[in-house]
C-alpha cells in the first residue's frame, strides 16, 4: 500500500471518532470519550510501529523509537487528534499520523537514528476551555495548578473536573513538564489553513515564524428592561453595545500598520437572550494575531480602548477578562535548515513563510528549538467540515518529515 | 386579610413555580410541567372563588361567573401567568390573579352582574415559539394548523409537539377561537412595565392604544475559516456583517420620526461559536414596535435595505424569516370610559397613555372592544428578577378592575 492511501485510510478512520456526525463535520474535544477512544486508536497504530508508549499526567500521548544513542537529546515530532465543534479531519491530525508513517518509512529504509524520535498527540491544542494547546502548556511548564480551576468549558465544566473524568489527576500536572534539556528539537507537520501554498502554487510551506494569539473576553453589563416599553433613550442595551464594539475591532484591525493583524469575535453570549427583552449582559470572546508583536500590542490597546469608551457612552458595565497573551515565536535557524535540506532533496517547490495560526509548537518554541512543515488547504478550508488537502500533497508532507527527522536525528 | 396582602402572597406562592430559581427570578415558560402545576393552582383559586373552570383546546384557562343574563354577551377579564427567562413576578400574573381578587371584592359587596364574567389566563403570551400571544391568537382565531409546526422554540420543539406533550391536541385548534359576538368587552390589568408613571407621579395608566411588535429574524451566512489564518480582506465574516446590522437598527430606530418607535435585538445565534473560527453565520432576532403603523414601517424597510446592502459588501448570504407582524390596536372608547369613571370614584391620579409592550389585549383588540390598566413598574424594570410593583399599586389596580367590571357587566 503506498504512504498516500495508509495515511489517507488512517485519517478517513480517525474522523469516525466524531460525537455529532449529523452536523457534516467532526467534533471530538479533548477530554471526551470519543476523544479518549480516538487516542487509544492512535496509540495502537504507535504500538504497531514499534513505538514504546505512554500517557503524562495531562493526556499527552507519545510513542518513543528508540535511538542509539538513548540519553542524547531526542527530537519531538508530533501535533494534535482532538478538533473544534464541526471541524474538518486533516487540521493536527495529519501531524500524529503523518508522523507513525514517516517512522515507517525511516524503518522500512533500514534507518537507525542517534537520536531518540519521540512522536507525540498533544491534549488539547483547540481550546474547548477558552485557552487553547493546554498539553503542550503543561510540557512547557506554562500552565499552573489554579489555569486548570480558572479555565471552563461553554458548559461551565473546568478543566480540572475534565480531567479528573477523564481519568487524570489534576495535582499531578507538573509531571508534565518536560526538561528543555532533554529535547534536540521539535518539528511540527501541518496543514496550513490558509491560502498562500495554494496561491503560489507551492506544495510545502517551510515555517520560519508562528503569530500568536491575544484572546480575551469583553463583557458588556447593562440593563434587562422591556423591548417594549423601554424607550430608546433609556435603556442600557448591552448587545447594542457589543454590536459597536465588534465594528470598532474590524476598523482598528484593518488599519494596523504591520498588514498581518487580524481579530475576531468568535463566540457571543447574550442574556437573558430573547427576542422581548432589551439585553443586560453580552460577552465576546475575542481573539487578535499577528507575527509583529508590537502591531498586535498596539491594536489590542485601541481596542481596549474604544470598548471602555462605548461601554461610558452607553452606561455600560465592562469586565475584561483574560485568556491567553502568547508571544510570537521565531524557528530555530537549524530545524528550519534541516526542513529546506530535506524539500530541495526531493525537488519540490516550497516557500518560506510565517504561520498565522499557532500551534503546539509555537508554546513549546519558548524552551526548545522548534521548526514545522506546512502543506496546502484547499481553499484556505480549516476548522469546517470541508477542510481538505490532496493525498499527493499529505504525502509530499510525509516524505519532507522524513527528511527532515532524518537529519535532525543523525 | 386585606386585598393587598391577599394579592401579594398569591403572588409569592405562584413565584415558587420556577424552573430556574438559581437564577434569581422566575422562569416559567408555557407548555412546561412547571408551568401545568402553576395553571392547576391557579384552577384552584378561581374555584375557591365560585368560578366554574374550563381549559381550552390550547390551554387558555377560563373561570366563569354566570351572571343574571347568560346569555348576554360576557365581559373578559385577565392575562397570563407564564414567564419569559430568569423573569419578574409580576408580569401578567397581576392580571390573573387580581381579577381572581376583584371578583372575590365584587361578591362580598353583594354584586349580582347582569353580564357573565369570564376570567382568562391566556397560554403562552411570552414568546417561547419565537411569537407572543399564541393562546389569545388561538382564541382570536388568527393562529393556522400549519404555525402549530412551523413555530419552534431554541431547542427545536415545535408548539404542535409542546402541546401535545402538555395532552393537548393541536389538530383541535379551531376549537379555541372565541365567537366576538359572545363578548361585549375585554379588559386587561396588567404593571407598565415602563417609566411614564413613575415619572409622572400617576398610580393608574388607562391605555388608550397598544404598541404592535414586528419580529422577524435576520440570518447572515459566510465562511467559517481560521481565525488565525484567514486575513481580514478574505474573510467572510457572519458576526461581523450581524454587527454592522445591528448598529444600523439602533441607527435607524433613533432617527424614526413618531418618536416612540423602539427596536430591540434580543437574541443572537452564532455558529460554530469557537474563539479561534471566524464564524460562518449569525442569526438576529429581531422586534420592531410602535403605535404609528406607519412609522415603524418605514423603519422596517429601512433597517432590511440596510442589512442587505451590508450583505452584499462582504459577500454574505441573507435569509429574512417572518416570526410576527401584528398591528396596533386603539383600544374601545366605552372600555376606556368605563375604567376612567372607575378610577375618577376612587379619586387617583391617573394617566390616559400608550402601551409600548404589546399584551394579550392588543390580539383581541381586532375582533372585540379592550382595554386596559396598567399600574407602574418600579424603575420601569420587566423581564427580570427585580421587576416589582407596590402592595399598595397593587391594590388600587384590582380597586380600578372592581369598578370597570361592574360598569361593563351591569
Amino acid at each position: 500500500m503506498s504512504t498516500a492511501t495508509r495515511l489517507e485510510d488512517a485519517i478517513a478512520e480517525l474522523a469516525g471518532f466524531n460525537d455529532d456526525p449529523a452536523a457534516g463535520g467532526i467534533t471530538r474535544e479533548v477530554y471526551t470519550p470519543t476523544y479518549r477512544a480516538a487516542l487509544d486508536r492512535v496509540a495502537k497504530w504507535m504500538r504497531d510501529a514499534g513505538l514504546e508508549v505512554r500517557l503524562d499526567a495531562v493526556g499527552n500521548l507519545f510513542g518513543r523509537w528508540e535511538g542509539a544513542e538513548p540519553d542524547a537529546p531526542l527530537v519531538l515530532t508530533g501535533s494534535h487528534v482532538d478538533t473544534t465543534l464541526n471541524a474538518g479531519r486533516y487540521d493536527g491530525v495529519l501531524g500524529v499520523l503523518g508522523a507513525i508513517e514517516a517512522v515507517r518509512l525511516l524503518q522500512e529504509a533500514g534507518t537507525v537514528p542517534r537520536r531518540s524520535i519521540e512522536l507525540v498527540a498533544w491534549a488539547g491544542e483547540e481550546p474547548r476551555f477558552g485557552t487553547g494547546c493546554v498539553g503542550s502548556r503543561a510540557a512547557a511548564g506554562r500552565l499552573e495548578r489554579a489555569d486548570l480551576d480558572r479555565l471552563c468549558d461553554r458548559d461551565g465544566t473546568s478543566m480540572a473536573t475534565a480531567l479528573r473524568d477523564a481519568g487524570f489527576d489534576p495535582d499531578r500536572l507538573a509531571d508534565a513538564a518536560i526538561d528543555p534539556a532533554t529535547v534536540h528539537a521539535l518539528v511540527e507537520l501541518h496543514i496550513e489553513q490558509g491560502v498562500v501554498l495554494e496561491t503560489g502554487g507551492e506544495s510545502i510551506g517551510v515555517v520560519t515564524a508562528i503569530a500568536a494569539p491575544h484572546d480575551f473576553r469583553l463583557g458588556f453589563r447593562g440593563a434587562a428592561t422591556h423591548a417594549g416599553a423601554t424607550p430608546m433613550h433609556l435603556r442600557r442595551d448591552a448587545l447594542a453595545g457589543a454590536a459597536e464594539a465588534m465594528t470598532a475591532l474590524e476598523r482598528i484591525v484593518r488599519a494596523s500598520p504591520s498588514g498581518t493583524t487580524v481579530g475576531t469575535v468568535g463566540a457571543i453570549r447574550v442574556r437573558p437572550g430573547a427576542i422581548n427583552v432589551v439585553p443586560g449582559t453580552a460577552e465576546l470572546d475575542v481573539d487578535v494575531r499577528d507575527s509583529d508583536l508590537g502591531a498586535r500590542t498596539q491594536v489590542v490597546e485601541d481596542v481596549l480602548a474604544a470598548a471602555r469608551e462605548i461601554a461610558a457612552q452607553r452606561r455600560l458595565e465592562l469586565e475584561l477578562t483574560p485568556i491567553v497573551e502568547d508571544v510570537p515565536v521565531a524557528c530555530e535557524p537549524g530545524v528550519v535548515a534541516a526542513a529546506e535540506a530535506a524539500v530541495r532533496e526531493l525537488g519540490l517547490p516550497y516557500r518560506r513563510m510565517t504561520s498565522g495560526a499557532y500551534h503546539d509548537a509555537m508554546v513549546l518554541g519558548s524552551r526548545v528549538p522548534i521548526g514545522m512543515i506546512f502543506v496546502p488547504s484547499a481553499g484556505g478550508v480549516s476548522h469546517h467540515p470541508d477542510e481538505h488537502t490532496d493525498a499527493a500533497d499529505l504525502e509530499r508532507g510525509v516524505r519532507v518529515l522524513v527528511g527532515t527527522l532524518a537529519r535532525l536525528a543523525a
